[in-house]
């Protein structure tokens, strides 16, 4: 029998991909996405579709009230979404997102009984997010164990980053490789309702250099300017 | 002026006491609380009464869907709280809670640049839970730094546990000395709709010796039986 693990799925092109490697690798995907009062729910439909479509064994969408703290251009709609890059912590940066993210992962492979946690955190192009560095994740992984019951028990509890050392072009062709259906994922910050990207945000800049480094066709759709 | 900080506060007579020593020590107190699907909701009215009479400068409820998982008799209807002592870890644990508390706690402090945390865990009365440890707060505090903003430019973020060596009685009789108002509090697992207490779930055990090891007047509310 597969060994279970929850990975973290956004409905964007790297968790997407790292769903396919998880899956390829083996395990029983739990894929698990947030409702945290993004500017963008259409990234939730695309979670679905990419839980969906690269075989999970089930999804789930959980509520949480990030937007409820503010404090990022993500949540907080008084915030624009910056259209030029930006030096340092980007305002896209939502506090403390990614513990959020794996203490709820976490939560979640525990009442499954799954050791392994995956998320797509990226040390090349992380936009200056300091929850997407290596030294945070293998911290993540101390307090998961001294924190939780399989912990104490015993369970040696795993994050997996497959895409840390990667470039975007790398996870573009990694995915590909896989069967992603990148046309199937958003990761613009202001997409429409329709799930067109809007092509300046930073998100979007990092994705459209990303195909154009692979040299493989960008599926993206965007709206007309 | 004086420094900000959030304070977990549940409901319960641990936080209440905890909210009073922040207060008694000069901190802005930002009290918040979790809407997480547990079984007594009357707990959310005690929380907001507590916040309100200890004088927190604001006082947030956020909605997080930890009942989504299931797994604890708190969260999950299905299970039935215990109503005699238990051997290691109860089945009232719900997983990774205090990691997933300390984690939104993080995302409200650094949206208001808060370097200070407040938790009321207890490693001597802490009934098995393996969030409660002094080896897991410093875990937290280690990943916290590393995992924000604020860590990242050299804020020396803080969880702190001032009742953490405190057995119950002493909790109780601190509290009184900064005038908590124990009544107001509900620890119940499994309180009726007007907030009383079972008198026979492992929380209200506790807290019940607590009251007599302190040689206080218990003030609980209880149902008849």
């Amino acid at each position: 029998m597969s060994e279970p693990a929850v990975v973290l799925v956004s409905g964007g092109l790297d968790s997407a991909t790292v769903l396919a490697i998880a899956n390829h690798e083996g395990y029983a995907c739990h894929a698990l996405s947030f409702d945290y009062g993004q500017r963008h729910g259409v990234e939730l439909d695309a979670a679905r579709r990419v839980a969906d479509s690269l075989g999970a064994v089930a999804h789930r969408v959980v509520n949480v009230d990030l937007a409820a703290f503010g404090g990022s251009a993500l949540t907080d709609f008084t915030h624009a979404v910056p259209e030029s890059p930006t030096q340092g912590i980007p305002i896209t940066y939502v506090p403390a997102r990614n513990t959020v993210f794996l203490a709820l992962a976490l939560a979640f492979a525990e009442t499954l009984a799954a050791r392994h946690l995956f998320i797509g955190v990226n040390a090349v192009d992380y936009s200056g997010y300091p929850d997407c560095r290596p030294a945070f994740i293998r911290a993540f992984e101390a307090l998961a164990r001294l924190g939780t019951k399989m912990g104490v028990q015993g369970g040696r509890i795993e994050v997996h980053t497959p895409l840390i050392d990667l470039t975007k072009a790398e996870i573009i062709r990694r995915g590909i490789e896989l069967g992603v259906d990148f046309a199937a994922t958003v990761s613009c910050y202001q997409p429409d309702t329709m799930g067109r990207a809007c092509g300046r945000c930073d998100s979007c800049r990092i994705r459209r250099d990303g195909f154009a480094a692979a040299d493989v066709l960008d599926p993206t759709r965007y709206r007309a300017t």
